[in-house]
């Protein structure tokens, strides 16, 4: 058999976060090979992270970031996986996937090598279905459809913002379950996409992510976790919430299920406890916060959604805690950098005023 | 090993609507075996139906169902599986599952024969999560849990009302795709047992359906299909839309995935256009207005609540067909019979008036 153009191979850059050389890469070689990295180097610039020989990429580390942002590189989180929305900031292609390093490939129940970048491509590519369930799960999947009782005029479907994939052996568990389960390993194996409906919020992953950038992209800040900060730790949930929520207002789909990567080893639950316990009970607040957001039809951008977003989250959030006053200001910062950058490929100029 | 009891001996009913020698239930026998049947005969009551020797039923032809309900019997469809929801009214059990005698046993990807009714039980006595939405499916099956990011005062979970189970073989599609794919075999067996969504409307199948009767019984209400009525096969989607509204209201869960049936063979596909197109049409209406339906504070019971949405029925799809009219009638006449038949079990007397 000849060998096929691999799927969006021009159109779709990985990004990976690390404080490690990449060997992980060896594993995915076959799959990753043909496309783009993008590797954000989080922590202490001055180490030199190794990169397997043969693939494409670009690096930036610390001191990139602030040569690029200059003074808004404030709302890029240092010392903390957050860090990796720079890269979907820099990104010049449609299609992003970000998947952390401590992620391999994982097996189907039939024994084969998973290409979770191919299944996430599959779930970008077809339409999403949030406005009625489908028991059948994702009805455009091979074998499936829409059953009895599905309304015709919503089989069409709308496009898909987000892929959201699972992982197997460790699940991805917060402190206090990790604690009480130490020895919980996922080995269910589902066999299945679907669409998250309209209005219900979730919990993202950002370990095995994939997004249409285009779309979507200016929604997918990580926030303001690790050093100086005083959570970690819910940088992908804070995009998800967001996303969600704009993704809804603006009539895309969210997907998750397959693919499976296998997550290799947990982290420290005890680190991970200090990381999150202020998100643990701030979150009993946030929830109902997201769930009850309103965007106005104005909010016709992402853009205009998330700084909308952002207005509500000082407003009625900072009664919380001040860092969400921080975060609202960030989410700001955030969006002006994206949009300069951006604007960049046009105007030939970098964001901090000087030539390029 | 010791021979278990099985789960809910005394306290569940198996109801089976048919017009046809009950043979289907050979292969059930080792599930179905220490469970007490209703069967609800369907068309010709002059037809004698042969059930397996050795099963505990009891037996409903037209002529029953006039004598128990007197005018009342009205409100339940001739010539049609909608019939089965007498036998909900007529149980005096906790739970029912119901069946269509097309269904066999399903085997698991080993290979073993799977005990639907088994799982049923186990998704209606475990919680329901239906106000956020975890990606690893059901938290509370063996060897998952609720991932990072589930808010924690949301872990208890609720009353689980309604156990939707699936079916492998043949799918349950309308007339226009069996049209279509007439080919098309559900073969993904998808591990799977997931909460849907408070505010999210689904395709409830009847034909493979667990229910907590003391919790939803009265909102299991078929409506008036078949014989006389210009519609069919909308029976069990007219049901879900009405239970789920109602669920969402009161606070309970509705699952759906796990377990499987072998649905053995799909009914015929220009028959069934004739009874679906009327609805094909409608439903479009429908969607809206129950996606639209809120329910006062004051419904505090299923009985109310669905008193209720008969009111919003009449005012709202009155419109679209006097159809809904009648049907909106139909409604509170079940609720009527429901309420008469279930306190004859204190009382004494007979709905229509005679003695015991």
């Amino acid at each position: 058999m000849a060998a096929s153009t691999p799927l969006l191979k021009d159109e779709l850059d990985i990004v990976i976060p690390t404080i490690r050389n990449l060997d992980f890469l060896e594993m995915w070689r076959p799959f990753f090979h043909p496309y783009h990295l993008i590797i954000v180097q989080d922590g202490d610039p001055s180490k030199t992270i190794k990169v397997p020989e043969g693939f494409d990429y670009e690096l930036y580390n610390r001191n990139d970031i602030n040569k690029i942002l200059g003074p808004k590189a404030s709302c890029i989180s240092f010392k903390d996986s957050a860090c990796r929305c720079f890269g979907y900031m820099v990104s010049k292609k449609k299609y992003i996937f970000t998947i952390d390093d401590d992620c391999f490939v994982a097996k189907s129940p039939s024994g084969e090598d998973i290409n979770a970048l191919e299944q996430h491509i599959k779930n970008l590519l077809s339409p999403s279905s949030p406005f009625f369930f489908n028991t059948l799960y994702d009805p455009y999947r091979e074998g499936a459809d829409f059953v009895r009782g599905y309304p015709f005029s919503l089989r069409e479907g709308v496009s898909t913002a987000v892929s959201h994939g699972l992982w197997l052996n460790i699940p991805d568990y917060d402190a206090p379950t990790q604690l009480v389960k130490p020895r919980e390993r996922n080995t269910r194996y589902v066999d299945a996409v679907m669409t998250i409906p309209k209005g219900t919020l979730f919990p993202m992953c950002g370990m095995n992510l994939a997004f249409d950038r285009e779309l979507i992209g200016p929604a997918m800040y990580f926030g303001l976790m690790g050093d100086g900060q005083p959570i970690g730790r819910y940088d992908d949930m804070w995009a998800g919430w967001c996303v969600k929520v704009i993704c809804d207002h603006l009539g895309w789909g969210v997907k998750t299920g397959l693919p499976y990567i296998w997550h290799s080893k947990a982290s420290n639950p005890f680190v991970n406890l200090q990381k999150e316990y202020k998100g643990i009970y701030w979150q009993e607040e946030l929830i109902p916060f997201f769930q009850s957001v309103v965007l106005p039809k104005e909010c016709t951008t992402v853009q205009k959604c998330y700084i909308e977003i952002s207005k509500q989250v000082k407003a009625k959030l900072g009664k919380v805690d001040d860092y969400f006053i921080k975060l609202a200001d960030a989410m700001v910062t955030w969006i002006e950098a994206w949009d300069e950058l951006n604007l960049l490929r046009t105007t030939g100029r970098l964001p901090n005023g000087t030539a390029k």
